[in-house]
């Protein structure tokens, strides 16, 4: 089994090694750019690892671990376009940087890129690891559309949230972890349980990123803490203080979301006032919890001896348990 | 054989039968939207030619043709955005009818749809048919970029011109005869001189498109007669005038080229002038007959019987002798 810190200096290694054509230089510079700014290199790993768990060769994984990664990118790049984000870890974007055009072309042919990568599995899986990439990338672009459509909406169910971040978060952590399984010749089964346990898994990563964007060390946390609550972000921790909160912090709190001008500062503090009132930060870290807990149980049926999980156990603790 | 109008109507009835999700409906109908606006399904009945060519089954290129239909569509969507065209086959845009967000994540989900569909072919051809769509896919949004960087340079020499046009439009009509051909279970040499006939025939069928912008039937031609000109674009006609006026010619293409406030149709009358006295249409004429004839050799060479060609050479003859 490889450790952790093993399979991510395999990916930076063939990360940085990848070359993209010279020219057109405004469709491929922004592709080295945006892969350089790093990140955890979250979704590779887990292709690597699953292939790991089931005593494959990492090596057979890793062109498809490098397609997950660029497709993640690829769609960072044209949600950052559509979210009009003017920095991606602390660096300008790609349409900020260059210009839209830019973004939403080079965007594109990095999605090709993906693909051009992926096909290198196999032949006698490649119809069946398209046929989960193609499942993927359609759940995540549902998925940024149902967010985008949040955003102009009053009122957002938990239900409807959960499965917002179960499309746009989730299915790719499931999808990349079923890739790298079916790379390394697990059973039909044994590769569902595997999905199971990355779509249970994304979702406690995107609560726990909920949480964190509030309740995070601002040292440590690599976004703006508070962000989401000065852009009244629709988030699990909203959603559930606009369904739970009453009388004069139900009030406060439709009012804090109603100002046009406020110092973010003041509006973070409010918030979290009432959101601590309400007791917001125990019911999210509940919820995480039963999704991590759902995760787990999936992979505990997962037939691979205990020595092999400990690796990918070790990861989702990681993932979950993160203050960054 | 199937004649054109058979081919026509199968994929006309197969865009009409496809149907999408019904949610998020701003990621899925701009895509019914889109198909629906028409076109000549140029693309598609490639791929059933190709097939047919080969005495192959058309049902099992159906979806493959589908799929080089979304795709060009697809870059039409995103195309449209970087160009901000208001107009597309004289309906508003996707960008124009929702918004630039919707335009971008809708093209993208579109692509995702090519794949789907493209890979539906015998497991056998899977992996080379995919190569030949990545690489096509690779090359048209090279040719995008490069038709755009051709925006802002002063000079662009006739073979810069002509490899944008091969990358921007030629090679999906190689591409698609290429995927075609290999359904129809053609030798490599074949499929390979059916991808040649199609680079090349791309090429003339995109000059023939530039000369009938300047000197098509305004009846008869889709788009507004003289936009190249209006817009100072880059076309064979422009490249090939400002390489040959001379003089007054060459003062006064360079002054209508400078104009930033102007009557249309007068600068369209003028530089069609211009063009006449040194009788680009007729040097147009050439390039775009030399690339035919460039093509129809290639098409000569493919071991079928000549009963077999008829119906692709007919195709060919309309496209680069259309008059709209």
């Amino acid at each position: 089994m490889h450790s952790i810190q093993d399979l991510q200096q395999i990916i930076e290694k063939a990360v940085k090694e990848t070359n993209y054509p010279a020219e057109p230089k405004e469709l491929y510079e922004p592709i080295s750019y945006l892969m350089s700014l790093g990140g955890k290199r979250l979704r590779p790993a887990l292709v690597l690892m699953a292939t790991d768990l089931f005593n494959g060769d990492i090596n057979e994984a890793l062109s498809p671990a490098l397609a997950v990664e660029l497709f993640h990118n690829f769609t960072l790049m044209h949600d950052d376009i559509m979210d009009k984000a003017p920095l991606r870890r602390g660096k300008p974007t790609v349409h900020a940087k260059w210009n839209e055009a830019v973004a939403i072309l080079s965007g594109d042919v990095m999605f090709v890129k993906a693909y051009q990568l992926m096909i290198k599995v196999k032949p006698q899986i490649l119809s069946q690891v398209l046929e989960i990439f193609n499942q993927t990338a359609t759940g995540v672009c549902e998925g940024q559309q149902i967010d985008m459509n949040f955003e102009n909406r009053d009122q957002v169910t938990i239900p409807e949230y959960i499965e917002m971040i179960r499309l746009k978060t989730a299915v790719l952590l499931g999808g990349a972890l079923k890739i790298g399984a079916l790379i390394g010749e697990a059973s039909e089964t044994d590769a569902q349980h595997l999905y199971n346990f990355g779509e249970s898994l994304g979702i406690a990563f995107q609560l726990q990123d909920d949480i964190l964007d509030v309740y995070g060390d601002p040292e440590k946390f690599g976004k703006q803490v508070g962000g989401d609550i000065i852009s009244n972000k629709k988030t699990y921790l909203l959603i559930k203080a606009l369904e739970l909160a009453k009388g004069e912090d139900f009030i406060e709190l439709n009012h804090l979301l109603s100002l046009k001008t406020f110092k973010s500062e003041e509006k973070v503090v409010a918030v979290r006032a009432i959101y601590d009132r309400i007791g917001i930060r125990e019911l999210s870290d509940i919820a995480m919890q039963a999704y991590a807990d759902k995760a787990l149980k999936e992979f505990e049926l997962i037939k691979v001896g205990k020595g092999n999980k400990e690796v990918l156990m070790e990861f989702a603790e990681i993932l979950v348990g993160r203050q960054h």
